[in-house]
């Protein structure tokens, strides 16, 4: 592979090594096989994913980008969207002077262009798009069961208000859930309420596990909790806003009554340099 | 911080952050928070510690060593030795042109001089000490337990013989132990024979739960199997070799009889380069 640039960043504690590659000249196609070596976390260096960062007209995109995030899972395969590595994707930008923070920057991705805006206080805000809600399901851990709500954010989720979070238990073993409602999985998140537009959430993803952070969890949570609690902007024609706890940290996510969803969280580039790969 | 050198390697898939600082004078006397901060996961690099390659005379050591390895275990703090890790510097120190391979290599540690061995297949032999035996205790995980053998080489063991490396179930809680017997925790092994001198091996860490691989437990597996099979060298006059399969790889450990354990395993450098730091 010789020697190339590199960064790592994480959004609230889900974290990506950012490979520079404008022109498609250093990485080509970028192969599974580097990215799952790259990512191991004990045999590489290890990340949730790799954020590739190519110029939209090297890859003859035309939707308005100038800058094509190129995301890939840890093992390799490649994955449409991640809204946490977007925020970091945008950090790597602003950190490099390829955009202009007084805008907001249109980031294409395989699920289309995402806008990604730049806070005054330093964090980012992602536009996720317009969620489904698709009515009540349950969800078990060992013999406790609980009413969840099916929501769509881009991907499934099962979102189950719970008296305590602990009552998941330690989330090593995945939830019990209806496969005949979610037959390509789902990510199970247990919430409980911390005040007026304020709740804290754990979550257990689909093939990784329980993890510390998941953008599209939270925002099934922000529609989950305003349907809750009446505030969903589709009956009141007001924005339903919501902080909300993670693991990893802080994510606000505020519903509007266009039904889109604006997700604000941090995202920080924490090392970067120059890499000497001889893994593998 | 500024821009460092840096390499990260691993051995079983003990991984660690190599920091090049012959003179002291890049890192210091290395800050425990910078060295938890970059070894963290999802905020930092990530690693499960930091060696830092010092040359003994920087430090006034004079114990026949050419270079120090100041190893920090992941959360900051100082640690004497770790038996994967000194694989890993011994590599590093190949790989960089400081040492010839052709001579084993007295290396100091916080433990003392551990002197590594080239061997003809790429891996290294550590001289890992003298073991003591202590006698019997037992462990329990759930209702389940197991007699095992009080092993200590550097820190202290508890080796169970188990029918099925899965009895021991999910490991993510500490199983249960003779708080008497060891007032500073415990590593437990679990092991299964796989046929003669060959055993495979799974274990909790006091302090990191169920670890990929750990140099002194297989030590202390080696130690049981020997007593066990009635292989000890004190007994037979003549050297016991184990081939023991850990989750991260395999190790061989030989029991000699002049009571030293010697260690052979793998070490790779995966990545290095230069790195500038903004996290924290």
């Amino acid at each position: 592979m010789g020697t190339f640039a590199w960064a790592k960043g994480h959004g609230t504690e889900n974290d990506f090594i950012v490979l520079p590659d404008a022109d498609t000249r250093i990485h080509g196609d970028l192969d599974a096989d580097f990215v799952a070596e790259l990512c191991d976390r004990r045999r590489g260096v290890g990340a949730d994913g790799v954020l590739r960062v190519v110029r939209s007209t090297a890859l003859g995109i035309n939707d308005g980008s100038t800058w094509f995030m190129d995301y890939r899972n840890a093992d390799g395969t490649v994955s449409e969207m991640c809204g946490n590595g977007v925020r970091v994707f945008a950090a790597y930008l602003v950190r490099e002077g390829l955009v202009d923070p007084a805008e907001p920057e249109p980031v294409s991705t395989r699920d289309g262009v995402k806008t990604v805006a730049f806070e005054p206080d330093g964090r980012y805000t992602v536009d996720m798009g317009v969620p489904r809600t698709l009515g009540d399901t349950k969800v078990a851990v060992g013999e406790r069961t609980w009413s969840a709500m099916h929501v769509e954010t881009g991907n499934p989720h099962a979102v189950a208000f719970v008296d305590d979070l602990a009552d998941a238990g330690t989330l090593v073993d995945e939830p019990a859930y209806d496969r005949a409602e979610y037959p390509n999985g789902v990510n199970i998140e247990f919430v409980v309420p911390r005040g007026e537009g304020y709740v804290a959430m754990r979550v257990h993803e689909r093939g990784s596990g329980e993890t510390r952070s998941c953008g599209t969890g939270a925002c099934a949570v922000a529609v989950a909790a305003a349907v809750r609690d009446g505030a969903a902007p589709a009956a009141t024609n007001a924005p339903a806003t919501y902080r909300i706890d993670l693991p990893g940290g802080r994510l606000d996510v505020t519903w509007r009554p266009d039904g889109r969803l604006l997700m604000t969280g941090s995202a920080a580039i924490v090392a970067d340099g120059e890499l000497s790969w001889h893994g593998g």
